[in-house]
């Protein structure tokens, strides 16, 4: 972006904090030559690396805070007692207008209750989603809900399919991507009611997308679609299961390239294409999931990552700030709500007011 | 097996019938040479096949049928209009007793229904499921269920369980296989009711198995536990994810080598292992997912498999007739029934009146 911006990072948040937070930031520093930061947390902590960095001390505050969320804490007890943690206070900065965006590599569940209570869902969503994109054959796939939402109606996967639309556009820069209901065959009888109940919305709704129907698990890698739509179970038991293939994958190749002298004396020739392939697949450049459908943008990063992870986490939140998807939702949304009523006011009522 | 036996094969179905299913067979002839075949369909298609591989000729029969289950058949359908399909005919005859076991190859929905109503589920069975290995780092994993129900309540999780138990035990040898529920966290609070319900329930039984709990998408790659337990819907997308991942991986690796030169001078010498690795993520090598809970061996293959894929499926049912798989779930489930009604006799029958 040109113009200067600040983000808010929760510097407590995630298995290595506040090292990779602080170290994140200073990767990101050199790509976003406009970016400020602020950072919630432990000042004790924090300044000592801080200043090991000259170049991110000089556009970074620090904002002292006492207490921390932890992995196991429930979000509930988040929100009743977390009103002074690091996490709340970088949620609040982007509410006060002080940040454009806030990143945390903090507990998922916390982050989304915190977020929702004080940025709240955009008009017209009802349950906000986690959002990311997936490396596919094609290039790469957008995919959502991730695990805000265990279980969906049929309006919250047409909401999801909404938000999922305008993401691909902003970030991929698709005029008119292609979405998909994620389910477990293709043909029309398939899944379950609430899936059909979408399908049937959605091909009759006149939105900037190509519905192309439902798709199946291997659809996701195909890259058959631009946005695969599903409920926060299914989507978080996907995103887990291809992660855990593909180190599995990589894994194995490794195993067997060191059980073999002529394998590995080949692979002083193959490894430079063999290390493509392993970035393409590494985790970490796919890190930071957006929480869509929020009056704000709230970044989420692997508990588990490295610096590397939480800068791309970070280029994630700059990338929403700089094409300003909350606004382009919105629009959307409210095009399909004068739709809706002037249309077919009963068909989406009905589709809430059904059963879980 | 050392006794001679008879497999009752549906020569229609898939994408390659009826080529691969002989060709298959024939595969599967040399592994087994006590074993005998009876193909269901069309004489007139199978007779010139068989006539050309005079071994497997000598050990098998014909049984014309005229119709075929086609894959958009939908599974009331098949019931109502297939009973003279092959796919019908050659489930009738494991019923009959003529046959061991049978494999096809077809319509999965319509299988599944022809089974239930042929052969009836093992007493104390709600809910048949399907069944199948997993490749994992620490080596192979049993998960189900991969797609027959796509919405389950807490009992039929814990009948999963048990089954799965005991195919882990008769297919991969494990005296105490461990279980985990397969969910988007760990914690105890995570999840769906039924979820949770069920996993108070397991904890509560005395199985020959070892419960741990919550596991996730990842832990099915890293093999976690020894059997993934799940819903149908989720477990179909998470098999289909893992496929076209593996798949995805394979593919860019292939595109990466080709780009170079250099690479491809140095797989002259890595080729071995890398085959290695690629035969070890092969979806033939685990093709055959079994059908349990039913009075009788059903196993499905892939539709798109080859004759390497459907012997490997003939392997599954010829493994399950070996080991006696229904008489070993029959037991264990008697002794979960005689333990629930002693101690806990409202526990199970809770879980299942809860809407699912």
């Amino acid at each position: 972006m040109s113009a200067a911006f600040t983000l808010s990072l929760d510097a407590m948040g995630g298995d290595y904090a506040p090292e990779i937070v602080l170290k994140g930031a200073a990767l990101a520093r050199l790509r976003y030559p406009n970016a400020h930061f602020l950072f919630f947390g432990d000042e004790a902590l924090i300044k000592p690396l801080l200043l090991a960095d000259k170049g991110l001390a000089a556009v970074s505050t620090i904002r002292h805070t006492d207490t921390v969320i932890t992995g196991d804490t429930k979000p509930s007890q988040a929100i009743r007692q977390g009103r002074q943690s690091s996490m709340w206070k970088a949620i609040e900065a982007v509410k006060n207008g002080e940040a454009a965006g806030v990143v945390s590599a903090g507990n998922t569940g916390a982050l989304m209750a915190m977020a929702k209570l004080i940025m709240r869902p955009l008009p017209g969503i009802d349950r906000p989603a986690i959002c990311s994109l997936f490396p596919t054959k094609m290039g790469e796939t957008v995919m959502l809900d991730l695990g805000a939402n265990s279980q969906c109606d049929a309006r919250n996967l047409v909401e999801f399919a909404v938000m999922g639309e305008c993401f691909a556009s902003a970030i991929l820069g698709l005029e008119r991507p292609t979405v998909g209901l994620l389910n477990i065959g293709s043909e029309e009888m398939k899944g379950t009611d609430e899936l059909r109940k979408a399908a049937q919305i959605l091909r009759g709704l006149h939105l900037d997308m190509e519905f192309k129907g439902f798709i199946e698990g291997d659809d996701i890698a195909m890259g058959t679609v631009d946005v695969v739509v599903t409920d926060g179970f299914t989507g978080n038991v996907a995103l887990k299961t291809a992660e855990g293939t593909a180190k599995l994958f990589s894994t194995f190749l490794k195993m067997a390239i060191k059980s073999s002298w002529l394998a590995k004396f080949g692979m002083i020739f193959a490894k430079p294409v063999i290390a493509q392939v392993m970035a393409r697949a590494d985790a970490r450049r796919y890190n930071g999931a957006l929480f869509v459908g929020l009056n704000g943008v709230v970044v989420k990063s692997h508990g588990g990552t490295d610096a590397v992870g939480f800068a791309n986490a970070i280029g994630v939140a700059v990338d929403m700030i700089a094409r300003d998807l909350n606004t382009h939702i919105g629009q959307e949304l409210a095009r399909i709500a004068a739709e809706q009523e002037a249309v077919e006011p009963v068909e989406l009522a009905a589709a809430g007011a059904a059963p879980q």
